[in-house]
């Protein structure tokens, strides 16, 4: 790559981790790593997210069975739970209202709250990278989301986008190569042929990469994958639950 | 802040840019962005969106126009449209089907696409800043979003979460004050009392910032601005439009 600095060289560095050292994260690096996800842009200023830090140790162990026994869930010094919020709001407006009539239900608002949750992970992400830190999402955590909601004490109208196991990395997993660049970036309009003929490049990109890290056992395209990945029946109660808690009702 | 590192300290600096330069942005430079955002993480590996990069001249004046008059998306040398994306993987999924029944257009896959398009964009964010460029997300891209999504010929299963304007910043906004930490940060469990009341002392924060930047004609407590934006019925088209897409079906 010709263009390079610090923080380009971190994301580019980025692997999941899911082996960590017993060293704790302080917390003053967790102020820090709270401090940088905040300073995430937001839509009209409404932070519509909430993290959970999850420390203590039975509460991680039950969360890492929800999630599909992830035993990095459990072995994590900090699991952060990512939440969209629309109940703060709700709660904060309503001595002011003049309407019987709101909208924090609808989908637009449902959708607001999932982009600032996911844009304020991020920068968590690259915070806890820049310190040294490893991580990695959990979106197992939406296999059993009624469970999850309920052990910690979500309110109507907070919901757990994923988790993300935060600590010392005890592995260096190396990075795994991504789709072409001119698969994802399209010109002034989406280019509907371009972006599928770019996946056979990336079909023998990830089969050689599968071969290398299995010995040859598995070299499944990534086509194929995502074949198996999209005839899955997953997490179909999702839509009703987020409906039971005040979403997406318009 | 105890803690730092140029990351952070990036991070910590980010305001939105609404005024920029003619200088243009590299293809260097969009090449090393758009290469930070793909290294962000994505589920299962599904990579489950794209980036259309807006530069024709008449395109972004259209689009503009669709996102509520906002005069900074035609000015921004490159306007960036971050998309969810199920369509590549039906398409490239296709051929090695067994099912005849696929999940393409659950609420989880819609979330997933979501998480990812977002995650991708607030690493070409940081990639961005780091470079010495400015950004604001556009969510006034969803205002019509039907238009906005035929004018890029987005197929099914893809849709616009939002623009992001790109270019060098033209302007020194001030950095905007977030809830205090303690509104967003939980600890094991999901505290409804406490996330209101540190309310309290940013409505105070919020009151003396607008105070300050308006000459004193604007003082609004932060509270009172939510509960007018939450009474306000706002792009209530969205849900149909995304089924009308393939999401949200199940």
């Amino acid at each position: 790559m010709s263009i390079s600095n610090e923080t380009l060289e971190l994301m580019r560095n980025h692997s999941s981790i899911r082996k960590f050292r017993e060293d704790p994260v302080s917390e003053d690096q967790l102020t820090a790593i709270i401090g940088a996800a905040q300073m995430a842009s937001t839509s009209s200023n409404v932070q519509a997210y909430s993290v959970i830090a999850v420390t203590d140790a039975a509460l991680k162990s039950e969360l890492a069975a929800l999630a599909g026994n992830q035993a990095y869930v459990a072995e994590c010094p900090v699991f952060l739970v990512w939440c969209a919020d629309l109940y703060r709001l709700r709660e904060v407006a309503r001595p002011h209202l003049n309407s019987a009539v709101t909208y924090e239900g609808s989908t637009e608002n449902f959708i607001i709250g999932t982009i600032d949750a996911a844009l304020a992970a991020q920068n968590a992400a690259v915070a806890a990278e820049s310190l040294g830190l490893g991580i990695v999402y959990i979106g197992g955590l939406r296999n059993q989301i009624a469970a999850v909601a309920e052990r910690l004490g979500l309110p109507e109208l907070v919901y757990p986008l994923f988790g993300m196991c935060l600590g010392y990395p005890d592995q260096s997993p190396g990075i795994r190569p991504r789709l072409p660049q001119q698969a994802v970036l399209h010109r002034n309009r989406y280019d509907a042929e371009e972006t599928v003929r770019q996946v056979d490049e990336y079909d023998r990109i990830m089969s050689d990469y599968l071969s290398k890290r299995t010995g040859g056992a598995n070299e499944t395209p990534w086509s194929a994958i995502m074949a198996k990945w999209i005839a899955e029946p997953n997490r179909l109660d999702l839509g009703d639950f987020l409906r039971s808690k005040g979403f997406l009702r318009r």
